[in-house]
């Protein structure tokens, strides 16, 4: 019999669990509805494509035609899932009625506006789909200055891109530094110094107030001053989509997501809900550094829940495991990257943090195109475990942040790290101890003077 | 009472541990003898310094005098020591007796060149000291051709920069692929058409038979054929210098380094012998990814050696734990990096090793700069434990081997890195899914298969 996979969704996690179904199950009709018009495209791309870096064109990974035609799969765009039920096992979509063996919900996340007025004025944008992109783009052309509501990465990324377009550009922050969520003051600072000598200005500890203008923006209020601009984005953060989830009784976790198991499988009054698999924004995961809960609201954790979840959806057998959250940016000339908990969230879990720092550099000294690299690794004063990192450097963040992650989630302990840890050396690419093993050194003499 | 430390070899792991005695015993009397004229400097740099990419005065970092002036650590440069006393707790060095209490030997390695003839003529060169680097480079002005012996790493290296100099490169090998020490043929010949690209020749499966010439050099014979040459570079590995440790009776363990414990003791008759400590190129450890002995000769491991016997000797406490002994090198256009044991390597513990491989890109597929990226992994197919990893990529191949060098070390399965192991992304450093990802989940596909 033909197995029916059902896949609501057609973003990172979506897309990439009709890929894997196939894979898994290369006989199983596998049909997705998406309210989007472009499917299997990148997000993380959209200020790059906004610069004018990448062409929209190529953004776009696949058609619906491709994924028909060569995958089998049917792909419903612009078409909202209505309902579910999950006793007849069948949704609801466009007046129709679909029965499915296997379902996977994967309707991500959508952007937190702040309830204030004027956010329906015409400049008022948020970042979520290529179209929103393009819409910025051909607004832009009549546009002088720029407020960036929320300093987090996409709100920076998104200021870098209309600086380099010329554009005056303001970015509004609630907290005290930018990019609070995932990275501490100490870190964010040299990043906003170094987007300020870009140009781009910053107004922090200012909870937006309100968007003003009669039809269209022409300023926003922040921290009780108005900031003339007429275009205003909000970058204010994403919050699980949880309307289906909801309806459908689902338990809903602490931090606003949908509990599920290793097998992205949600929970209804506490017991697993059989053929029904949850994967992208949506969902809240268990924490790699902490016993807890973590949101991990990135493209890469949409794959890797999307494959997991197609997996399972197709009969086979995956588990999606805790998570770090290792991510990347790059911000002018500086990389900046991190995983697992800062200060800030470390004190969220009740963990008593401790921190090693060191400077170094991204090649040997001697040799050309040397770039200077910080390197910040906290651990528990308990357990002595690595908790978290974060790290600035000129090249060579990614893999340093990925090699840090792992030791993370093997429960490494800093002293431990020091004796068993290796790096690679050679001139062009590193020094012969690399900064990420000082940072460590730098911890374990803060934590031996505890 | 003052703590007198002896420190024999000025090299990465003797001038380390100096350092490290010194930060961990600000009173000790620290003194170091050294038959070379320069102290403190990379050799892995000296390709580069031929090349004139790195100026000669930039790679010594500090002189006999800063040590003295700012360090307090005595150093005795162009002095042999002609014995130990472990009994006494003495060295004898030029016509004196010096006591101590603690005593490091980090006297190196020496380059193997073979048994043949022709190998004191002028023109013979290789590449162990700053001076052979010089020599090397004013030896080179009458030089049009130069044949390398041995197709390791630092032979490459010599041969690009001989090429980038406008010289005529014939890289000679007694086996049947470059770098056959540490990399698998599949991912060394790559590299050699890169290098072939840039005109270096190669002969394979030949093993050096004479240095001809009268006088000085002119040609070398090879699998029975001449080379016409002026230069030879002989790049035949490295051995442990063990004459002193053997004139003390210290146990050599089969890959022919001395046998030491974590703390860098050696052993003499199984006992373990107090007070000394040896470091770098000299010893023989324990691998990280099978149950056996493992050398390390690399630049990284005498930094990290030296600073376990530097904390010891000075009344400290570390360790030096197993090794995966990752490394990097940049090839013209492309790196090339490795971790723990090839194909090769892993039959000589008689492991049946399985292997992953997947292609992708450094980058988002759409964003500009992007190169391709090759990800070879290795498992043991008993256990499913990672033991290995090769990689070639135009960039960013130094923290995904440390990453996957982290995995290895802590003993993690293929199946379960998939599970638990994420990547940082973002399109101008990463894709979403990192090639290491694909590349393990080859490697599992494979072990099911088994």
């Amino acid at each position: 019999m033909v197995k029916e996979i059902v896949i609501i969704g057609s973003g990172a996690a979506g897309m990439t669990a009709a890929s894997s179904a196939r894979r898994t199950d290369p006989r199983a009709k596998i049909t997705v509805f998406t309210e989007d018009t472009d499917v299997a495209y990148s997000l993380c791309v959209i200020p790059w494509a906004v610069e004018g870096k990448v062409a929209w064109e190529n953004i776009v990974m696949h058609t619906p035609e491709y994924y028909r035609e060569k995958k089998n799969i049917e792909i419903f765009t612009r078409t909202r899932v209505d309902s579910v039920d999950d006793t007849a096992k069948t949704v609801s979509a466009a007046g129709k009625t679909y029965v499915y063996d296997s379902l996977v919900i994967a309707a991500g996340g959508r952007v937190f506006i702040p309830p204030i007025n004027g956010t329906d004025l015409d400049g008022v944008f948020i970042v979520r789909t290529l179209q929103d992109g393009k819409d910025i783009q051909s607004y832009l052309k009549n546009v002088r200055a720029v407020a960036v509501c929320g300093a987090g990465v996409i709100g920076l990324e998104m200021a870098l891109a209309f600086s380099a377009l010329g554009k005056e550009v303001t970015v509004i922050e609630m907290l005290d530094h930018i990019i609070p969520r995932t990275a501490d003051k100490d870190m964010a600072d040299p990043i906003q110094k170094h987007l300020e000598s870009r140009g781009i200005k910053f107004v922090l500890n200012a909870p937006v107030q309100s968007v003003n203008g009669t039809g269209k923006v022409s300023g926003v209020t922040a921290g009780d001053k108005e900031y003339p601009c007429e275009m205003v984005i909000f970058a204010t953060g994403v919050r699980a989509n949880t309307d289906m989830p909801k309806a459908l009784g689902f338990d809903i976790g602490q931090l606003g997501g949908v509990i599920v198991s290793q097998s992205l499988q949600p929970y209804k009054k506490g017991r697993l809900v059989p053929d029904i698999y949850i994967a992208g924004d949506m969902i809240q995961c268990v924490s790699a550094a902490a016993a807890g809960p973590a949101m991990s609201q990135l493209g890469s954790s949409a794959v890797r829940q999307g494959n997991v979840a197609g997996i399972n959806a197709s009969g086979g057998k995956a588990l999606f495991g805790p998570v770090a959250s290792p991510w990347v940016r790059v911000m002018g000339e500086k990389e900046i990257a991190g995983t697992g908990l800062s200060f800030g969230s470390a004190s969220w879990y009740g963990i008593d943090a401790v921190c090693g720092k060191a400077s170094g550099l991204t090649r040997a000294r001697y040799y050309p195109g040397a770039t200077d690299m910080t390197v910040k690794v906290l651990a528990d004063s308990a357990s002595h475990r690595l908790i978290g990192a974060q790290m600035i450097a000129g090249e060579g963040a990614t893999g340093r942040i990925n090699w840090l992650t792992s030791a993370i989630i093997s429960g490494t302990t800093a002293e431990d790290f020091l004796v068993r840890s290796e790096n690679a050396y050679c001139p062009p690419t590193s020094m012969v101890k690399d900064t990420v093993i000082s940072a460590v050194e730098d911890l374990c003499k803060k934590l031996k003077d505890e």
